[in-house]
């Protein structure tokens, strides 16, 4: 019998020792919103703007839309840099994130960074009157072997639309928005998420995961430590793979946890021990890059204050983030693979989904 | 008598002990091509879309146009990290550039990096055919004092212009391609270039270097180490000057020398120092990043070869392309300064060109 | 039956797909020679220099003790930062190693340092005469739990006997030289070391890790991927584990493959993403530093030359020696916990082996 | 008529636009002081422990000595890492001071650094009884041409007195402690702080800078820009310099302002621009390291104390402490050569003084 396709805990099945989140989503920490647009026409021959186009946009909305207005503490950390988010040295630098985070496919980053650019110009006449600009946060991972790539699909009209439906419901997850022509270890995968709940002492906290997620080769996954892709490697012999292009995953963690910028710097380590345990070992050709961000705090961005008061996590607690972190991130990459059905796309390419029955079957 | 508009050493003022190539030029350097492309239209009140337009793209092609055919190896650092350099992450990873270097404002980043992927992907088609992708490089500082940036006005066309115009002349300099609407120092900037030979036994080497030089306040402005911007200071009270944007400034390092992609890294640091020298304090606001390219030692991009052979500069000889880089990018910023004109622009804007009588004045 | 102390592979248990090296160690690697000095007295009651001595010191030597004259190259990466190797800002500048590697406590540092100024100094009198310096490369992890560590046991003696005791036999393993009085998830640990053969067309090298294992919690403890620590515990339940201490990790990546410094400085991240499938998530408190050297490329210290030709392996086949890594680390670390038996310490802590016949029940 | 030496400001010239706190030194800001030991012996033939001693250690504890049980925020950066300060890569993960900073000669690290555990045991009986450890900070300069570095003449005895005689005054400049050998651009240099004071809005916060300084060329020295190494050359032309060591500068910079970790590694940046103004390139075998700390938000070491809150200083008020840093960098660095004499020492060398007359008569 063929299960319905569903998220990992769906099957029974869950990782590490946290409770999630209400929604188990990144949409779990109040304030986030999500949203996707996305673009699937065409059979697939082949060529540029003739093929099967299988890509789209996801926005993530950390304060709600108001980025612009009031920034959120931020960080990240590049476990292999073979990949491009726009916006990310900025990030780094000033330790905020001040616009949409959007993730979408590697050749449309140029489109999608000026789509924002023009979004917020309207939403936001200062950003003309005042002489102030902003630098969009666009990540992206390589959709080509099932999306006619070259074709730059991805318009101002889809980069409106995942701005403008996200929402915090539970993330739409699997092969929709940004992540609608990924590919994880050979089979096809997409959008994930995951949330975790960290008491400390009294107070509860959310360390929320978005995943765009495109790396990895069959043999290599792994379901909570189980190799279970050397057992599926069998079962998938004959099955055509992309070769040559390892692909990358795109980390989004957000918590309402009062951590610094450098905390944050810090935790995003942790989404890259999390990736590795699913099986990454970023790749020459991989990007995996990892953004973070922290609700509490929020900084405003026009005023006259000299000062903030800030609140924040001593060092000694922030372990069991670190752990969090680790857990919903492989649970997000999980996400990414049960929700998703099969998919044909360029080139005649086939990407079939992950089984699983045989999922269900390993029980930890 | 006013002195015409002209390069730092046309004033009779070198800096640095080492002799600069034939052109002065980052265009010494066999097989570097720049070209640009600027856009000057409106007379300016305000406004999206209403005002001045004073903007543009540059285009440097490291070799020769053929970068995606075989990369240089390159490196990079970020002094101040306030900007945006597209693809930035990319070249700190695989320590290659292979694609062109874009130069343009902050809001046409994104309309830049979308016009590459479609230029390259005409020009190779084989990014569609094979499942490649490239990441474009694509670099900003801000001129909305003086441009209508919320207008995004570089497209296609623009970009297009700037590449296949690139040439090996003496680069044309101050307010052109992406340095149209700049300013440095509360003065007219642009773009800047200059280079040095350095004698390493009987080898001979260039380093040259191109800005886009948009930072800093006049008082800090230092030609040489003489602290220029305190006395003009007093000329220019009455003048209008831009507050809450520092500017930035976005180098780049090109060298025949055969570094390694760790050198260059090294090396992109003194850059930071030869800007530092000029003035600039890498305020809080500002991009202050550098790239490095090596055309020593050019790699393949498609073949089955498993190793290359290297011929590497000891790291005992580096010390002269230290201070050569130093001297270069002091003059390009001031060749970026002298050869430009005052300009009117955006919200009735105007910015004097720096005044070359108390230039020449000045004999260190 | 209580199973004899034995390697990993002993107990019929073997991780990743590469085989290993003939020795299945470090000492794989032509050139690459191990010693320790360990000092184990003292019953352990507690309290500064009364108590008991559970430490010592390991000497890496990368190039035979030549490494002054000829240096390797090397790189290295720091997953969490709370340890110290001494010497890591030169080893990342200069990209080289010209000093033995030193293991050893914490506190110990400082004394590693000195001792291996006088024993070069005594072995190269250019040091002194030629206004030569060197820095001394020394790791550390804290054995306080087993160790009077505030005691400062290591002195010069140890270091020389580690140096010069150092040979390319099969490293000794567990309660050893630095690791006699490591822990790892609760365990006794210590030195571990693992090889794996990477065959790139005709050519074959060798990826070598030894570590020096202190780190973790139990029930986070893995045996490729198999969450085995949560088994562990509830056998373990009422022995008294330290707390507030998670411990470290120093890992030493060796290999014969014509890598660059940049292309180390890569490898290095990998090490640590085999940390993080062994259990670690890189507490605070963690100092999981990772360090890399390829004995291929020497560079001479002395000489006049300008440039020097290096053979380089292409990006495009790094991949197999980034799986390698992960590999051989998580087997040197458990090679660290099968090797060694249970030990007492200082305040009478106990700390016991971990148990063979349920690892080796664990078939994979 | 030879001149008393003296700093700088009592030679009639000062640096920068921001006025200098009361004494003009590090110890401006409340709680940091200061120490010295001094080591000069022998008449300096040459040869390990024959020849001349000229060297020593200087303390700076940065929060009264109480580093220990109080920490502070802190933070850093590497403009040219041919050297060591142990202890750089803890500071970098936590962010945080909790030792002495002590400063020596190269081969002497190791010896501080078991001095300071051997202290601080001793001081804080918990170090052994709670299984606590700690890493100490010391920075190094190669003094080895004047000081017979290879003798290691540094020992417990001069580390404690550095810490035990460490005060508030105005610190002692020249060739004293850490400082004795130095040699700054050819000539003797040591020990120099400078402070200076920003307001911001009704409040008033220090920037000092202590520097142990033995950086660079001749030609290459300048004093607030200009360019008086060219000058001084022709003057000093017979005279032998070192070769091929071309020194390095460990720079310390304290603010009583309420900065954070990040804040206070990008303003360690800074202090390199500064090292930069006064003519470093930064060769490649010098070790220019900036650690900076900020004395507002102390962080208790022991207690149950989930959260914290601090005041934090908003970035965009952040720009006067970066111009502060570098002036008082330039500053200390000049201080450090017009306080010390001509020193002979090793190998029979000397180093003169800067000729005080020379600098005076330089007016800019």
């Amino acid at each position: 019998m063929k299960l319905k396709r569903c998220r990992l805990r769906d099957l029974g099945i869950s990782i590490g020792k946290f409770p999630t989140g209400p929604k188990n989503s990144i949409t779990d920490i109040a304030g986030v919103k999500v949203g996707h647009s996305t673009i699937i026409k065409g059979t697939g021959k082949q060529g540029t703007r003739k093929g099967a186009v299988r890509t789209g946009v996801t926005a993530i909305l950390p304060n709600s839309g108001n980025e612009y207005t009031q920034s959120l503490k931020a960080g990240g950390f590049v476990l292999n840099g073979a990949g491009e988010v726009s916006g990310l040295t900025h990030i780094i630098e000033w330790g905020i994130i001040e616009t949409p985070i959007l993730l979408t496919n590697t050749l449309s980053v140029g489109s999608c960074a000026e789509s924002a650019v023009k979004y917020m110009v309207q939403k936001y006449p200062e950003l003309g009157n005042r002489h102030d600009v902003v630098i969009p946060i666009v990540g992206e991972c390589d959709d080509s072997w099932l999306n006619d790539i070259a074709g730059t699909h991805v318009t101002y009209k889809n980069v409106v639309e995942a701005i403008e439906t996200a929402n915090t419901d539970l993330v739409e997850e699997g092969s929709v928005g940004g992540g609608t022509g990924m590919i994880c270890c050979d089979f096809k995968a997409g959008i994930g998420s995951s949330s975790r709940v960290v008491k400390i002492g009294n107070d509860s906290y959310t360390v929320g995961i978005l995943v765009m997620c495109n790396f990895g080769e069959m043999e290599d996954l792994r379901l909570d430590g189980y190799p279970i892709g050397r057992k599926l490697c069998s079962k998938f012999k004959e099955y055509q793979r992309r070769r040559e292009n390892y692909g990358s995953i795109i980390a989004v963690l957000g918590t309402d946890a009062p951590l610094t910028v450098h905390q944050l710097n810090r935790l995003s380590k942790r989404v890259g021990l999390g990736i590795g345990r699913v099986g990454s070992y970023a790749a020459n050709g991989s990007g995996e890059i990892i953004l973070s961000f922290s609700t509490a705090n929020k900084i405003e961005r026009f005023g006259d204050s000299v000062y903030y008061s800030f609140k924040a996590l001593h060092d000694r607690h922030i372990d069991p983030f670190y752990l969090a972190a680790i857990e919903a991130t492989e649970e997000a990459i999980w996400n990414s693979l049960t929700t998703t059905d099969s998919m044909h796309g360029a080139s005649e390419h086939f990407v079939p989904a992950v089984p699983l029955d045989e999922i269900k079957k390993h029980e930890v």
